[in-house]
């Protein structure tokens, strides 16, 4: 990579032909919690190509306050009027951020109204939910994409780059975490995070995804085998295994990934990937309120490559928009996402057998 | 810790109640590879409370050149003749950097002839040779400390007394690795390192046992533990399981620390724990050349101290020697560094079996 990449174009978008339109896409949103709110709705809102039409939630009252903030959504909807296909006029792909057990059903509803489908990650509680979200949506024949929004992150697209031009040779090992308080981020004992049905897992299915989702862009690999450990400590975490999660993921050849998670601890993130001739290191990495840094070193030399920061929501839902207007195939895809929910599984699975678990096809 | 203490007392000897003395400890340096003349022997020259007197070497030439500048050395010593006791008055005590599984009989010499033995790490090559030096130490009641450099370093101590004081709050998750492409380091395909039966293992025992021992000191507990992976890929390193190693360790309550080293990738090393309330980080943190740094967060602040490096090696003999010479107990002793070896040859085996392996008694 060219020195001029890493400070004039930093955070050029390489995916992005085009810029502007009278037809922006238009969303549902479905699920109206704290990250909808003041995460997704006001990135769509400063988006070029997209804007909110539609709202969708179980709290008519929520929908109907935050609608008379918005001025771009027509209309509110039930879950059931969603479901029963009202207003589908007025929207043209959905954002599905629900509490994780509950994403199944609104993307098929969305897949038989043939909708655009930009849905959360983990995608799914299960392997098997997740295999039926991919399923519902090819029989259906819409775009699905897992909401991964460091896949267009300006440090983790550069880092990458640098991955492929051999900047860091080989990799060899990548360290990994994201740690919160999430009981300080989110006071609600109650939340459906810490419900083992609705969440089908905590730190490891909510924050570990992170880090393993990271290292497999970063290496353009998947999974073959993990091992782990996960524990739950404070009472508040007594629904799920993992308050904390520690696991290790083999790559093919000989790389490996660290993965560590807690949703009760100090909030943290980074990630980084040693190689054979030098090291690439995002931190802070995951949240969006941190201002990522892209650390270098190769050889004696080193380097912090500091940016303007972009909104990571609002190039997530811009690069979605832009490849609904261009009729092109969304990454990550569903099959991607599957990934995760069979590697994340078999986390679990290593972590009350004590045996490294071969991720399945 | 007061702020005062994080920047004009960082280096603090904490340990230190001598600082001169007319009769340092005369030490026989036994091993003269490039760590011992390049790292170990300035230092010891360097330092107030000991000098070196006697080589023992294998190679009489080499010893011979070597003594010729070093004005403090009276005697070299083939390894024969360090058995024989010969020149026993020239030394007070022994620093024994032979190939690892060449320890134990140099120890034993040793602590035959009464001397206070300073062992490089791993203390030996297996469980049972570890354990036959910790007795044979005891038999003779000679003081035998391993050497545990980062024990001494400012910024590992620092962020010990930081965690004890609970900065971090609880520990949850550790992160710690050191790599390093050893055949550029030392260009030598038959050095005892890639031979398994001398060094009893390669990147685990050469490098894991940093951030492995690290985070033992920082945590102030031993493992239960482990699962791990590791592979050779490389022709040069046929003879050994671990050109590059993964580990996963745990500790009591639920407290992880996951490990990664590779002899065959780019220099680099860190360690960090991350808490409940707060993380440190340490890096660069293993490599003496390295200025080291220490990187706290806590709240909504970070900070990142720069200090006056100290030479580790000195530091270290410093230590030693001022625990002869007061006549107090060295940590790390013996019984810790078999702590070490026991976990490391739980990882292979963890990595053979693809189990979690307990760490035993």
């Amino acid at each position: 990579m060219e020195l001029d990449a890493l400070t004039e174009g930093f955070t050029r978008r390489d995916w992005q032909t085009v810029t502007e339109t009278d037809d922006p896409v238009r969303f549902a949103m479905i699920g109206l919690g704290w990250w909808t709110r003041e995460q997704a709705m006001p990135a769509v809102a400063a988006g070029e190509l997209c804007e909110t039409t539609v709202l969708v939630s179980g709290d008519t009252t929520k929908a109907q306050s935050v609608a008379a903030d918005t001025p771009t959504v027509e209309q509110t909807l039930t879950y059931d009027q969603f479901h029963d296909g009202e207003a589908s006029d007025a929207f043209d792909a959905v954002y599905v951020a629900t509490p994780n057990a509950r994403h199944l059903p609104f993307v098929e509803t969305a897949a038989e109204l043939g909708k655009a489908i930009l849905c959360e990650k983990p995608m799914e509680t299960t392997v098997e939910r997740a295999r039926q979200m991919v399923a519902t949506c090819e029989t259906h024949d819409v775009p699905l994409m897992i909401a991964y929004r460091m896949h267009t992150e300006p440090a983790v697209r550069r880092a990458r780059e640098l991955l492929r031009e051999g900047y860091v040779g080989e990799p060899v090992v990548v360290h990994g975490s994201m740690t919160e308080p999430i009981l300080d981020l989110v006071p609600d004992p109650d939340q459906w995070r810490l419900d083992g049905d609705l969440s089908g897992g905590c730190a490891a299915m909510d924050l570990g995804i992170y880090p393993l989702n990271t290292a497999r862009f970063l290496l353009e690999a998947d999974p073959v085998a993990v091992s782990g450990t996960v524990a739950s400590v404070e009472e508040a975490f007594a629904d799920v295994p993992d308050e904390h999660a520690t696991f290790q993921v083999e790559f093919p050849g000989h790389t490996t990934a660290c993965c560590t998670a807690s949703q009760n601890a100090h909030m943290s993130s980074h990630i980084r990937v040693t190689g054979t001739a030098g090291e690439v290191r995002v931190e802070p990495a995951f949240y969006p309120w941190d201002d990522r840094q892209l650390h270098l070193s190769h050889g004696d030399g080193e380097i912090t490559v500091d940016f303007e920061q972009v909104d990571q929501m609002e190039t997530e839902f811009e690069y979605f928009a832009h490849c609904v207007l261009t009729e092109t195939d969304p990454f990550a895809d569903g099959e991607h996402g599957l990934v995760d929910i069979k590697t994340l599984k078999a986390v679990y699975e290593a972590a009350e057998t004590g045996r490294r678990v071969a991720v399945g096809e």
